[in-house]
């Protein structure tokens, strides 16, 4: 499998884990994908002899790669996942896909038509405090799931210029929210139905439009609520960049997935049991094994379009105050 | 102070643990506030020598009392209060204060033109983790307050039948909701702008009307949001009844209460910091304080009618599935 690289920002460490794991894969060329992007950041982490390029589309016509992945400013991940999609190559791409609700009309019209792979950026699934909780779900530790608590929480720090502006970094709910709406998605299994969300910019310490806390409250089908809560106000001294949480409650138990570990009680265990860990896994690993015909990658185009999708309704409904609801048209796989 | 009861339901417990603190106070009489309401069950709890009544209102005519307390099903709250107050006692009541606006209404007119104090049972602001977070919010360890996360999680068991129909218990949100809503009233000093909220009765396990999940998204004044996630799921093995959270994220640090106890992050410390506990106060022992004119209870009586409020807007909302707006007069104590 030959990869090129497009941009060198968000996620770009699932790719290069990945290609590390798989013997039959090589980077072998990179190139900017916006405006201003130092992809010199990471040449010390390729390999010698990898081309590079100023212009992605010379680099794609010249090197013809199987894959490209796309991470660049995320006003841009839309538009170049197209021009990939046109030129035969499977993409992995940065969420969120699109920024907006025709970008990703595209994105999904290019992509039907190329009979390419395609998965976004949602490599949090792969995490083992994640998986583990994911797969004892599934195997109804906790019955039929009635509702889902879920938590992002940053540190702000010193972002950059593209992030201080709506229309290159697209807003915070799809941003840093986009990861907890797809845990929501991932574990209930079910479709959303609704959802009425807030954001609010005060106290963003200079960063332009960019918002420091959003509420997202979804309704998924079968009456199934779930909360989103996201924000960047992790003090700086805190231990970890991010608090990622979880919390699933079923019918015949709860799960909760916090500092990094899992935590479970139902009918089997008296007490609150914490669960052992399932090894890591690499998104772009499992990527690669699909590309090659060697399986299904977890994390689906239909499924990324999808969660894109339930981003930019939520941020919309913030933008809008108002309750909002989905077409009945449904996610391919459920 | 001569204390009456009427009913046992709920929280009689802060009044017993209460009085039992004050010598200048004792209970001098015991009558059912709600038809079927077993106030036997109560009698080895009390003093020999106290009275009982089969009508309350024949209680409080004979003994005078000055404060009565009122706790018994749930419909039953308003009404009893009004009469209560119309005969110039103060009142210490379960919350919900009242099912519907109009009888919360009566209570606000009784409660204004009588002179007498009345609580709520926020009895939850007085246990140790709650107040603890409390005073370290106060006293700014976190900074303004931007976003607030309340939990309230319950085992069901087998409720009375009066839990079963929504006129006579009136809602999840009113009745379990109702402590996690004041605590996001309590401590961000804010005022509610508008409300969001889903509640669901499917698996409740053959309790009629009674919704086993409820989800509220509050706006309030300043951009400020909140979660209130309300079940009924919590496994019949976990080691407490209730699985009660609040997490605080402010511009300077976030404070949680989580099992019983108080976590902070923040600038002064690397960390997660557990928080010492201050010593267990009790809501009952403060209003009778009041009372005696020996100084204000925590819980005043507009703070118990703005909650109220609060909780049947969420409802309304929950059963109209639309975003509501608060009225701009605004909570007397703020």
């Amino acid at each position: 499998m030959k990869i090129c690289l497009i941009g060198v920002t968000g996620h770009i460490k699932y790719v290069l884990n990945g290609v590390r794991k798989d013997k039959d894969s090589r980077i072998v060329g990179i190139a900017p994908g916006s405006p201003r992007e130092k992809i010199e950041k990471i040449y010390h982490l390729l390999d010698d002899g990898i081309r590079v390029y100023s212009d992605y589309r010379e680099m794609l016509d010249e090197l013809q790669p199987d894959i490209v992945t796309v991470a660049c400013h995320f006003n841009d991940h839309a538009r170049i996942t197209v021009e990939v999609l046109e030129r035969g190559s499977h993409v992995f791409v940065e969420k969120p896909v699109a920024l907006t609700f025709e970008e990703l009309e595209q994105v999904k019209k290019a992509h039907a038509s190329s009979g390419r792979y395609l998965a976004a950026m949602f490599g949090l699934r792969y995490k083992p405090w994640f998986m583990t909780a994911w797969k004892s779900v599934r195997s109804g530790m906790i019955g039929d799931i009635r509702m889902l608590n879920a938590q992002k929480s940053y540190k702000l720090g010193l972002r950059q210029e593209f992030f201080k502006h709506r229309n290159t970094y697209g807003g915070t709910i799809p941003w840093v929210g986009s990861h907890a709406i797809d845990w929501v998605y991932w574990f209930s299994g079910e479709k959303f139905r609704s959802v009425y969300a807030t954001h609010s910019r005060k106290y963003n310490k200079d960063h332009g439009e960019l918002e420091v806390t959003a509420l997202c409250h979804f309704t998924l089908t079968n009456e199934i609520f779930a909360s989103v809560s996201v924000d960047y106000l992790r003090p700086e001294q805190a231990p970890t960049h991010d608090d990622d949480r979880l919390r699933v409650v079923g019918t015949k138990g709860i799960i909760e997935v916090r500092e990094h570990k899992v935590f479970l009680i139902n009918g089997e265990c008296s007490g609150i049991k914490e669960l052992p860990l399932l090894p890591e896994e690499e998104i772009f690993f499992d990527f690669l094994k699909q590309a090659k015909g060697q399986g299904e990658c977890l994390v689906s185009a239909e499924e990324s379009f999808y969660i894109t999708e339930a981003c930019l309704r939520a941020r919309q409904s913030a933008d809008e105050g108002k309750v909002l609801f989905f077409q009945e048209e449904s996610c391919r796989k459920a």
